[in-house]
């Protein structure tokens, strides 16, 4: 034992962080390894980590399934009513965000957005009678991603609301998502005034028609090129879409102008339209979505197709896995909060919108988005590291999309279930976040991230398909 | 001299670097300073230097034209004809970017925008007809700045040409700049063939009127705070105006689609603003003029109140000098040229557009235009050095421009003199480069620094007159 107290001693330590406290308290040095074990120590999960990792079969079909995202071309084809173009929509139903979920156990603003549909619907006339309604069994409530749709925060889709229609012209499949109503009361945050009602109806009958009409004029907007011209433009097209919004603005106009489309009805569109910031969102998203349902279902494959909140749950598909969830209790956002609200207001985490972050954008694209720190906290020196990150989780980079900051590297594409696990880096988020009772709106914005236990979960169920 | 050579060397070496280079060649350590004299070793500017340093009257003076700039409000209030508006136009006068130059001594693609604006004017029906009235000095030529206004590249505003009208709220004056044509052959290149000329009449007789019509239904706007956003959205609001060009495109289209245009002349209108991503430069200009101008003619201040080439020769004008030039060879640009170009095609450096770096935004706001670097070469991390340089020669910070990438500091503002001639740092500047003939048009784009020479010369002038 002598020679070893005899000298200075120099310590690297892996684990719990005071007993290098303590060597250094007491004037020696040492290095403190951020490392977790895989799987933050599930014996489970590293012994299917063990069985997955490096194993042909998985790579071959991540493989397959990569390219296909990566060769997928979205575009923005049109705009119909949802009950006539998104796949299965019964008379009676509602698409919301997330993982499946029964009225019983929604969060506040998930449910108010879902007063405000039957309300819009018209199959009640008072928020009471639809409450019960919802209550009684008499709604059928599915996730949109049953539906290949996605929505944002409560990611309400009624029958007769408009969607977007995204076709991959790759071959893979279409992708809906409902229209952008705006920033304050509105529906997605759980606000069902009448208010809120009327837009969503003025948004049916007069802002669907006149941009179906102008889109008609333009023919199909590539979706993948003027994402990645807004990523050069300080987008990362979850979060801010201030760039996208503008270039879709620049356009839709002159085909409106020239669409035939009654004059007052185009000027209120643009109106609309040019006033919202937001707007490309839903467009972004669904694009995430065709991109991602295009890799979906390659057996064998640990690709990531698939995060989203419902506000009570996060949940998570995976390309190999089919239709099942993976789920963890949606975490609450230390964000930015708007004057007057803290995170003790906030709903759990709650939308579709982190499809975006599946496909590498949003949170993953932070580097393209330095401005976006003002909104959702942290420096610009943060928004780099967390693209950054993302390298670590991810199995290639993205050509389509560029990051300028990063010398036009690609965007970290195909978030792998294992590399998650074995390295404990859990996939960024940028989001929104709503009060937790219904009717009150957004009251800040944050960066967040996905819950491990969700891809531990996965993982074990993977490792069971391959090698089991 | 035994201790000497008994020990090892460890240099530290100023000037001729072969030194250096001899002692590492025979194993010891050197380290090259990265240094030059002051002035370039220029003895007389160095004399000066030292009478203008830290000198209570140039320090004043300079807080006082600093707080001008920094203070100015510059509004777009409209559009106008240029003999109606622009100060001082004679009948048969053409005015031109950079210092003051006769027709002699033009480059080619300042004589073929000249030849252009005769024509267009009407003031002869062929272009041997318009070079020989020039040649004759029939036509009288002065620089745009000598008129409160700036033209991009060849900068030529003839009397019946539009311009856009700048006012500074804030009490300085108005500031002029015509409208931006596009791309490929136009005027500000050189170009002047029948369909430049009609681009013209109709921007004219159709374009501005119907732009007039929908700024009277918009009201004025703030330029600063629409050119901050567009720095958060990538752009340097010189060589990149995606972002502001397309914000003004969402601002103004409501507006026209009110002002009771006729719908035709709004159509056209909207499509060729929304067609070009440089269309917002010749209002960035005006703008910047507008802050400078408030900033000039403070006695004693060291302050650069214009940069701009003509094509042959680099002018600068100081806040403290008056209406003087200070002027040397404008520099040949080392770019990125279009297929089938290089520098031996290029025409000297060419513009008014040097007024954006003037104001700190172009190549000193590189921090926030990333994506540039694909225009004007170089990499992302070129783009932050760049913005890191100027603020070595620059009096402040305009808290009106933020960088996201430099977490939120402001751009470098307020060139000084003294700080450019004492450091040997030269103004850097994002430019397009002009073929050298007339009529070829665009045909490359680069960075490259204002020449030493203008700035030695300024500060002799100055000190002659605060010390002399």
């Amino acid at each position: 034992m002598s020679p070893l107290f005899g000298k200075s001693l120099s310590v690297l330590n892996v684990g719990i962080g005071s007993f290098a406290d303590t060597v250094a308290r007491c004037g020696g040095e040492a290095l403190q390894l951020d490392w977790l074990p895989p799987a933050q120590g599930d014996r489970a999960a590293c012994d299917a980590l063990a069985a997955v990792l490096n194993h042909p079969a998985v790579e071959a079909a991540n493989a397959e399934a990569l390219a296909r995202y990566l060769t997928s071309q979205p575009k923005l084809v049109g705009i119909g009513t949802a009950r006539e173009v998104v796949p299965q929509l019964e008379e009676r139903i509602i698409l919301h965000a997330g993982p499946p979920i029964d009225w019983q156990r929604m969060c506040g603003p998930m449910r108010g957005a879902i007063i405000g549909a039957i309300l819009y619907e018209g199959w009640a006339d008072n928020a009471a009678r639809a409450e019960q309604m919802a209550q009684a069994g008499e709604i059928v409530f599915e996730p949109c991603h049953h539906h290949a749709a996605v929505g944002p925060m409560a990611g309400i889709i009624s029958p007769s609301m408009p969607v977007w229609i995204v076709i991959d012209a790759a071959g893979g499949g279409n992708a809906y998502c409902n229209l952008n109503e705006g920033l304050g009361k509105v529906l997605r945050f759980g606000a069902n005034s009448a208010e809120v009602v009327a837009r969503l109806k003025w948004m049916a009958h007069t802002l669907a028609p006149t941009l179906r009409a102008g889109l008609a004029a333009l023919g199909e907007i590539e979706l993948k090129p003027l994402m990645a011209q807004a990523l050069h433009m300080g987008d990362e097209v979850h979060n801010r879409n201030s760039a996208a919004s503008a270039l879709l603005v620049k356009r839709l106009v002159p085909a409106l102008l020239k669409s035939g489309a009654p004059a007052a009805d185009v000027a209120a569109a643009i109106e609309f339209v040019a006033g919202n910031d937001h707007f490309f969102l839903n467009i972004s998203m669904a694009a995430c979505k065709a991109m991602l349902d295009a890799a979906h279902g390659v057996a064998g494959s640990s690709l990531v197709t698939a995060m989203a909140r419902n506000g009570v749950e996060f949940g998570v598909r995976v390309s190999g896995l089919g239709e099942r969830w993976f789920t963890a209790p949606a975490p609450r956002v230390d964000g930015l909060y708007f004057a007057g609200y803290s995170i003790a207001d906030a709903a759990p985490d709650l939308g579709d919108s982190a499809i975006t972050e599946t496909a590498g954008l949003g949170g993953f694209a932070m580097a393209a988005a330095p401005a976006i720190v003002k909104f959702v906290g942290g420096s610009a020196q943060d928004a780099l590291a967390n693209t950054l990150a993302m390298t670590h989780i991810t199995l290639a980079r993205n050509a389509a999309f560029t990051l300028p900051a990063l010398d036009f590297a690609g965007t970290p594409a195909g978030v792998d279930l294992r590399r998650v696990v074995d390295t404990g880096i859990l996939p960024v988020i940028n989001t929104g976040i709503a009060h937790r009772e219904p009717g009150v709106g957004q009251i800040g914005a944050g960066v967040t991230h996905a819950p491990a236990e969700c891809f531990a979960q996965a993982l074990k169920a993977l490792a069971a398909e391959v090698a089991g």
